[in-house]
């Protein structure tokens, strides 16, 4: 079996316990050189203190979770998204991180129209992109479960993702390849294919699929190998792209919230080279 | 606002507190003249005898929930499974509809391969279809939405359904489309007009989509009106094939359980009426 951790990212998400210095340091002695990050937590520390945490630690920001929120009617609605998409561009550049994920959004309450929701997600891009790119950051849509769809995002495949993405160049807007999310298609090989020729895989993320799903079905992730996913063959069809980013582990799961960090971390390290090498 | 209800159905579980004899009576005094039924109340109630009843009451029986589950790997089971379809095609013979509505089973246990499971479910097919057409009942693959694609359903879009049943004659494999399970869906209008134009839409099914889900996601479905599906517009992309078949309100919600019946009818009705017409 592989020892190989080079290609792992730990996404603070899955460890939320811990702080932000506890995370640093759990990483540096595990191993793990590359971290996602959120910016509540970002934030609650401080943007530069952070980025100077991560920089002293010798660790990358490989994302940072995120923006999106993208699909509101309303013009003054609208306007505050992008005043936070934009701030949060500035934030992920300060992190020295290329990657922004973005949520998109649901429907407005009271709407049903999915592809007008979508449309306003591409007029937003046009405004964000440029912006994005000046400070080497790329937007990369994350498709979420369709599950998702109504509350969370109105992007729900790969497909989709990528008919937004492929209007605006590869450099300002991408996606996010989440097994989590997209295991269940059968349109996903294909269109992982399609990301990758485009140079539009911006992130890749695991985490696996369990049931019964919770109430809100939000922290319902699974740590790798406790589900359904096979990580392996997705990673390969990734791989088969020329990807060769990280490979980040993003779980929502109060189960691990619970439990001491470290040891959590040693999980998902041999988890990743059991089931993802 | 239309007032017609000739092509409503109601299937029985939306107003699960309802006894046989109840939703016969309740039906007729709504003016309601089809139903939808499930096996487990019309075994305990008697096949014969809820046939005679719904008879008795001038009803037609629009589609039998369910069959399926022919996912397994192992032998015995497999043998059970079928066993158990064929006993599912003579309880819908026996009331006197022609369209068996199939869940057709998630993935087996530590099993990864959602493809070989669909291959499974046409094996199986293969052996059903021609035992049903013999009775003059048709299966109908539901596809349902992608979060029971582990555990209950591994067949999670239309055109997934169709990709199986195009492989037997119309006569006996269609599709359900079932509103909750494919609204999220950009390929669905496409995939309704394919399984139109092939003849292949044996039941059309509604239910809202609303969150938050509950634990488990099974009886999170919502009354019409109550959430984001545009039942109009799918509506139309259905018949815009030429079909003109029964319209099957089918709800699994513990708040409509907990009302009073006729109550529940009434407002389906007049939902239906409102957003469906």
């Amino acid at each position: 079996m592989s020892t190989d951790l080079s290609r792992l990212s730990l996404n603070q998400e899955t460890i939320k316990q811990w702080s932000l210095p506890e995370l640093t340091e759990g990483c540096v002695k595990a191993g793990i050189g590359q971290v996602g990050l959120w910016r509540a937590p970002v934030q609650e520390y401080g943007v530069e203190r952070a980025a100077q945490l991560v920089k002293d630690a010798g660790l990358t920001v490989t994302s940072l979770c995120r923006g999106g929120f993208l699909t509101a009617v309303d013009p003054g609605e609208r306007a505050r998204a992008l005043e936070d998409n934009r701030a949060a561009v500035d934030e992920a550049a300060a992190l020295s991180t290329d990657t922004l994920v973005l949520v998109s959004g649901g429907l407005p309450s009271g709407d049903k129209d999915l592809y007008a929701a979508r449309e306003r997600i591409a007029d937003a891009l046009a405004e964000l992109g440029p912006y994005a790119q000046e400070r080497g950051v790329r937007l990369a849509i994350e498709p979420l479960h369709p599950m998702f769809a109504s509350d969370r995002c109105v992007v729900s495949t790969l497909s989709q993702a990528l008919d937004l993405a492929e209007r605006f160049p590869a450099e300002q807007v991408g996606v996010v390849v989440d097994a989590y999310h997209v295991w269940w298609d059968d349109q996903a090989p294909a269109q992982i294919a399609r990301a990758g020729a485009g140079g539009r895989i911006h992130s890749f993320q695991l985490a696996d699929w369990i049931t019964p799903l919770p109430a809100g079905v939000l922290l319902g992730r699974g740590q790798l190998g406790d589900g359904s996913v096979d990580f392996r063959t997705m990673r390969r069809q990734v791989e088969a792209t020329g990807f060769d980013g990280p490979i980040e582990v993003e779980i929502f799961n109060e189960g691990l919230w619970a439990r001491d960090g470290a040891e959590v971390l040693a999980e998902v390290a041999s988890r990743y080279l059991e089931h993802a090498c």
